[in-house]
């Protein structure tokens, strides 16, 4: 077990904007410390003024370099900046962020960017646990922007809009994208469109088909998500698409919908913290499952019979 | 709410081999019916025969091809068969099944051939609350060898693992398949291997390629996987994988590695269902979570504090 950190102590300095001092208490929320009640309560006062945006696509649309040129921009507008890659594939992969590290290397002696890579598979909660917590962590430490990127397909790329205030679907070009897109149901979360690599052919037709399932979306607010085209190797477009996030960012604040889906977020992760701690004591009474278990698999008890026992080992009507 | 069904005369009708019979009941799985407890209890002692086959692999290695041929195999051994595929990819797709139904249509007049679709996504506790609970009716409705499939990429393939007895990873020869493989963790968990189109330039190196993977394994158990080349589309191959399968499942048995396995799967089941039923509470007191929620938007709560007093609203000590 790691030796406990004094908190205040660490986020009086990630406040002053030390970036080690960040990076230290990310550590925590990686690692499911045992301190993170002490921190969360420390943290509580200084949030609320980051604007969270989610960044997701698939493979090959030039997630990791539009994020770059992203970056890139809100520093020429003087914004604080975190990214956020969070990598919740695998149980059993490791150190797939190595290249975007690299790549995103060019903000490496900017001391108001903040870059970190975060694991969530051995979270308990997943994604949906630590995320909302390294987010408290970076907004408290006074980023203006934080930009979250999903490592990994499926599931993963639809979660990272629920803890996002703005969602940034990127594509590219052609059709297999579009159907991907749709497949993943990433078309369904964009509040903000970007057609990346769209000097290449189809980049129109590609802008038009995002346009129509935008259409057939059902409205429940009055936000018509902008497309925006880009080539983020070269820098073009990413202006538009900062201008964009910004709009959609008032956008949420006039029209009150930002309370609601931060009150909705905070919602999930009291859920997923509270089903953690309820996780946490199956664990620690492991022999109680285990015993229960052997039943089940001899057939002289029934899993919802067991699960029953579980949650009320006393026997008394639950 | 669907109407109240008869359990014990439905499970007695899926027990005689009624195809309509057990697909009601894993209508009920798939629906969250509250009457799971009662069918989980009227089947507890019925199960535990039926060899459950996790088939996983990534897109185009002939997921399909592979899986309806390994069905006319087993039924040439006279074996009864069940396939059950499972969709927990995304909460906004649908429909992504078609095509497997389609291509498994050889088998819809074959009564001993049961297969079935299965959208986890709606259900708590995700796959795998959902599978295991599936595939106890299966078991219970006297299938010999139950099959599964999930569709889906990412996180799901390794979960399949999880709820078989053994896991048959599918591979197609090419380097990016091996890649992807790794990366997805599928050659951690694979008790048997088959590179189907073998047909195809570079399947001796994928062979190669995997049996070095295999070396490298963390060998747990006296079981080296074997590694099986197939042409599904011809049928080639697929007795030595049915062969390697029974093999793999007499080895289960006689090392006592199935009843441990079996107890750890009934071990997560119970948990997952204890979550569910957890979360289920929570959800009745949906207006707690809100106003627990609205606290913490507001920077007046922290979030594990509210986690604690959403377990605990008496407020005493936990």
């Amino acid at each position: 077990m790691a030796r406990a950190i004094d908190i205040p102590d660490v986020v009086a300095r990630a406040r002053s904007g030390e970036p080690a001092a960040v990076a230290r208490l990310i550590s925590l929320v990686e690692d499911d410390s045992p301190q993170l009640p002490e921190l969360s309560k420390a943290i509580a006062g200084f949030t609320g003024n980051a604007h969270v945006v989610g960044l997701t696509g698939a493979p090959g649309v030039g997630k990791s370099t539009s994020t770059s040129a992203l970056v890139a921009e809100l520093r020429r507008r003087g914004q604080r900046v975190a990214v956020l890659a969070i990598d919740p594939s695998s149980p059993f992969s490791g150190g797939a962020l190595l290249g975007d590290r690299i790549r995103m290397s060019e903000h490496d002696t900017d001391p108001d960017v903040f870059i970190r890579s975060m694991a969530s598979r051995g979270h308990l909660g997943g994604l949906a646990g630590a995320a909302p917590q390294a987010l408290r962590v970076l907004d408290a430490a006074g980023c203006d922007v934080i930009l979250v990127e999903t490592v990994g397909v499926g599931q993963s790329e639809v979660e990272v809009a629920s803890v996002a205030d703005t969602t940034v679907v990127l594509l590219a070009p052609g059709m297999g994208d579009g159907i991907q897109a749709a497949k993943a149901g990433i078309l369904e979360i964009g509040d903000v469109f970007v057609i990346n690599k769209a000097d290449r052919d189809g980049a129109n037709t590609t802008r038009r088909d995002v346009r129509n399932m935008i259409g057939m979306r059902t409205a429940d607010h009055d936000w018509t998500p902008p497309v925006v085209l880009t080539v983020a190797t070269k820098g073009e477009g990413t202006a538009e698409v900062a201008d964009a996030i910004a709009e959609h960012g008032d956008h949420l604040r006039t029209s009150g919908e930002l309370t609601q889906r931060r009150v909705a977020r905070a919602g999930r992760e009291i859920e997923a913290l509270a089903l953690a701690s309820v996780q946490r004591r199956f664990d620690q009474v492991g022999t109680g499952v285990q015993e229960l278990a052997a039943k089940v698999e001899a057939g002289t008890l029934d899993p919802f019979a067991a699960a029953a026992r579980l949650l009320n080992p006393s026997g008394s009507d639950s």
